[in-house]
C-alpha cells in the first residue's frame, strides 16, 4: 500500500526534523561556553528556550499521533474493505442463480466503492466482437441491458482486450472515453473505474464503476478492493453457469431417458410424469420441503428406468416385468446425485402389508417415497389414457384406491392422496 | 481487533502521562512564584528541567512512535493475512480434485499459523457418529488418514457439535483435551487450534492445526485468520464434490445410454466405445488438448443416441438408418454441457466428397470431429465382432479404408489413422 508508505516516510521525517532541532536548542543553552557554532544562533533567554522545548515537544508527539492516527486508520479501512470482500465472496459463492449472482456482484462493487452507476458486460458468446450489458445501475439506464458495445472500443474495449484495471478521473478529457453510452443514457460520467472479470482461463468481461459519491477520483484503495471483487466475482459466475448447465443436464438427460422409455413402451407413455404429478399432491400435503419434492420428482420420473432394459415385446409378461424395479436400480445406484432416488426406484413395488415385490418389505420399512410412488403409479395405471388395461373412472379409481388402503397402500397416504386429488387433474 | 483497541489505549494513557508531567515541570519552572502547589515540588535548577522536559520529550516522541509502529505493523500484518487468504480462495476455488482441495487446504493453515502439525477430519456420512481423518500433517501421523474419532469426543467431537473454534494452551492440563491420538501417533501435543468448518447448511467437519512454531500460545489474529481460511475451505469442499458428482453423473449416464442403446441394438453391441478407441488414436495423432479428447470421446460414445427413437426391428431398413444422425443430434442439441457435440452427432455420416447424408457437407465444411467419427466408425463396423455385416479381416478393412479416402473419407485423417491402427487395438 503505497498510501502508508508515504505516510511513515512523512512520520520519520518530522520526527527527525524537531527531535534536530530540540537537540541544538538544548545544546545550544547547556553548552553555549564550548559549542562554536551556537554563537550563530539567535540569543534566547531560559525562559523562551523551556517554552520553545516544551512546544516543540508537544507539537512533535501531536504530529506523531496525528500521522500514526491516520495510517492506523487507513489501513483498518483496508483490511475492514478485505473482510467484506471475504464476506461477500462466501455470499456470492453461496448464489447459484447467475442473475441474482451479477445483481449482487454490481451492488457490492457499487457500495464498497460509493459510486453513483456502474454496470456489468460479459463477451458473447454467440458473437465473438461484443461485449453484452448484462447488469446496469443508474438512473435512465435500464435500456442498456442486453445491448453490447464492441470489444475494441472504449474504456470497457481496453480493459477487456489488456485485462488491465483502467481509472480515468474527468472521463470527457480523455481520449480513450467513448461518450456514445452516456449519450444513449443521458447519464454525465465524470470519474470512471474499469477493471476485467478474469479467471485462469482468460477474461469474460468487465465491471465498470462510474461518478464516486464523494466527486474524489477512484482511488488507488477503490482499485485494489475492486480487483479483488472482481477476481472472486469471476470465479462465482462459472460456477454458477456450471451449476446451471449441471441442471440443465440433468432435465435434458431425464427427458431423453423418459422419450426412450415411452418410445420403447408405448402402452406407458407419459406415465412417469403423471406419477410425478400426483406423487407431488401428496408430497405437498405432507409439507415437504423444496429439496424433498425435487428428489421425488426425480424418483417418479425414474421409478421405470429398468424397462429400457427389457425386451419390448417382452416388457408385460409377469416375470419380465417384475424385473424392472430391480433392473432400474442397478442402473443408477452408483450415481452420488441419485443415492436417495435408488432406493425408491427399487422398492416402487412393494405392498404396505408385505406381500409386494422385490423384497417383501412391510409399512414403514418401505422408503416414505415408494409408498407415494406406489399409490401415485397405481391410480395411473387405472385412470391413464395410455395404460395397457381397460381404463376405469376417477371415481371407481378413487374407491379402488380406498378399497386398498392399509393392505397395498399406506392408509396414510392414501388418504392424503384422495383428499386432494380432484377429476380437472386427470387430463 | 482487539490487540489495536489495547495498544491505542496504552498510547494514549503514556502520552496522557508525559504531558501533565511536562505541563507541571514547566508550569512549575515558569510561575513558581504564584502557583501555591510549586512549593511541594523539589527544589531543581534551570539546568535539570530543560534536560528533563527534553528527554520527557523524546520518551514520549520514542514511546509513541514505538507503539504506532508496532499498531501499524499488527494491522499490516493482519490484513496481509487478509490478502493471502484472498489468494488462498481463489487458488481453492480453482481445484476441483477433492483430494489435492484438502491437502492444499492443510498446507495453507499450517503456514498461515506456522503450526507443526494438524489435520481435517470430515463427518462420515455412512457412520453418523464419526469423523473421520482425511488429511493429516505432521511426524509418524499418516497412519491416522482414514482412521476415525467419535463425533462426541475431545476437542474436535465438541468444535464439531457446537460450531465454535476453541484454542488451547497446554493441551495437557486441559479436561476436554483427548490424549488418545498422541497416543497412537507419539505426538506430543502443547497448543492447539480447532475450528469448525462449516457452511450455511451445517457443520462437516474441523480443521485442527497443533504447536506453534515458535513455542507461543495461538493468538486471536491466528483464530481470526484460520476462521476465514475455514470458511472458504468449507465452500470450496462442497463445490469439488458436486463437481465430482457432476463427472460421475455424466459418466453413468452416458453408460446407462449405451447400455440402452447396446441392448435395443445387440447388433452394434460395444460399438460407441470402440468408435472411441480409434478416434482417440487420430486425436492423438491430431495433439487435440485433453480437453478436445474429452470432448471427442463423449461425442463418440454418443453419435449413435438416435437409435433410442428407432424400432429394434426397422432400424436397418435404409431410411430408417439413416434417421438416426438427425434423431440423436434433437436429443441433446439442448444440452449446454454438449453444445460441441451435437453437430458432431449430426454430421458423423456426411462424406468428405460431399455425398453423405443429412446435409451433404463437403470436405472441411464437415466438423472436424465428424470427420474423425465417419473413419473410426467405418473400421469398427468393418472389423467389429458384433456388426450386422460380415466381418472383414484387419488388413482389408485398412486396404477399404485407404480405397476410400479422398472419397468418402478425409484424406490427412485417414492417414494418420491407418499409421496408429495395429492388429492389438482390434480385440
Amino acid at each position: 500500500m503505497a498510501e502508508i508508505k508515504q505516510k511513515t516516510r512523512l512520520l520519520n521525517s518530522i520526527v527527525g526534523f524537531i527531535i534536530t532541532t530540540l537537540l541544538i536548542l538544548v545544546a545550544g543553552y547547556q553548552f553555549k561556553d564550548v559549542l562554536s557554532f551556537t554563537e550563530y544562533l539567535p540569543e534566547i533567554s531560559i525562559t523562551i528556550t523551556v517554552v520553545i522545548v516544551f512546544f516543540l515537544s508537544l507539537l512533535g508527539l501531536y504530529i506523531a499521533i496525528k500521522i500514526s492516527r491516520k495510517t492506523v486508520r487507513i489501513i483498518k479501512d483496508y483490511s475492514g474493505r478485505l473482510e467484506r470482500i471475504l464476506e461477500i465472496t462466501s455470499d456470492l459463492r453461496n448464489e447459484v442463480h447467475s442473475d441474482v449472482l451479477l445483481n449482487k456482484i454490481m451492488d457490492y462493487a457499487l457500495s464498497i466503492t460509493r459510486s453513483e452507476a456502474g454496470s456489468i458486460l460479459l463477451a458473447d458468446k454467440d458473437n465473438e466482437d461484443k461485449l453484452t450489458f448484462k447488469v446496469v445501475s443508474g438512473e435512465k439506464a435500464s435500456d442498456l441491458i442486453g445491448t453490447s458495445v464492441e470489444k475494441g472500443k472504449g474504456i470497457t474495449g481496453l480493459v477487456y482486450e489488456t485485462g488491465e484495471p483502467i481509472r480515468i478521473h474527468d472521463a470527457y478529457k480523455n481520449k480513450r472515453f467513448n461518450p456514445e453510452i452516456d449519450e444513449r443514457t443521458g447519464f454525465k460520467t465524470y470519474s470512471l473505474l474499469c477493471v476485467p472479470l478474469k479467471t485462469k482461463r482468460g477474461v469474460m468481461g468487465v465491471l465498470e464503476l462510474l461518478n464516486k459519491k464523494d466527486g474524489h477520483p477512484y482511488r488507488d484503495r477503490d482499485e485494489e478492493i475492486i480487483v479483488y471483487l472482481a477476481e472472486q466475482a469471476a470465479i462465482s459466475i462459472i460456477s454458477a453457469k456450471f451449476v446451471e448447465d449441471q441442471r440443465n443436464y440433468e432435465i435434458h438427460l431425464t427427458e431423453i431417458l423418459l422419450e426412450a422409455i415411452d418410445f420403447q413402451v408405448p402402452e406407458k407413455k407419459g406415465h412417469a410424469r403423471r406419477v410425478a404429478k400426483y406423487s407431488n399432491m401428496i408430497a405437498k400435503g405432507l409439507n415437504m420441503t423444496e429439496e424433498e419434492q425435487k428428489r421425488l420428482y426425480f424418483a417418479c420420473l425414474l421409478h421405470d428406468v429398468g424397462f429400457l432394459k427389457l425386451k419390448a415385446d417382452e416388457i408385460f409378461r409377469k416375470e419380465e416385468f417384475q424385473k424392472h424395479p430391480v433392473i432400474g436400480y442397478e442402473m443408477i445406484k452408483q450415481i452420488n446425485f441419485y443415492a436417495d432416488i435408488a432406493p425408491v426406484v427399487l422398492h416402487h413395488h412393494e405392498r404396505y402389508d408385505g406381500y409386494g415385490y422385490p423384497s417383501q418389505l412391510k409399512g414403514e420399512d418401505i422408503p416414505l417415497e415408494a409408498r407415494i410412488v406406489a399409490i401415485a403409479e397405481a391410480f395411473d395405471s387405472m385412470v391413464g389414457e395410455n395404460t395397457y388395461r381397460v381404463p376405469v373412472s376417477f371415481n371407481e379409481a378413487k374407491e379402488e384406491l380406498q378399497r386398498h388402503s392399509g393392505s397395498q397402500f399406506d392408509p396414510e397416504l392414501t388418504e392424503i392422496f384422495l383428499e386432494n386429488i380432484a377429476p380437472e387433474h386427470v387430463k
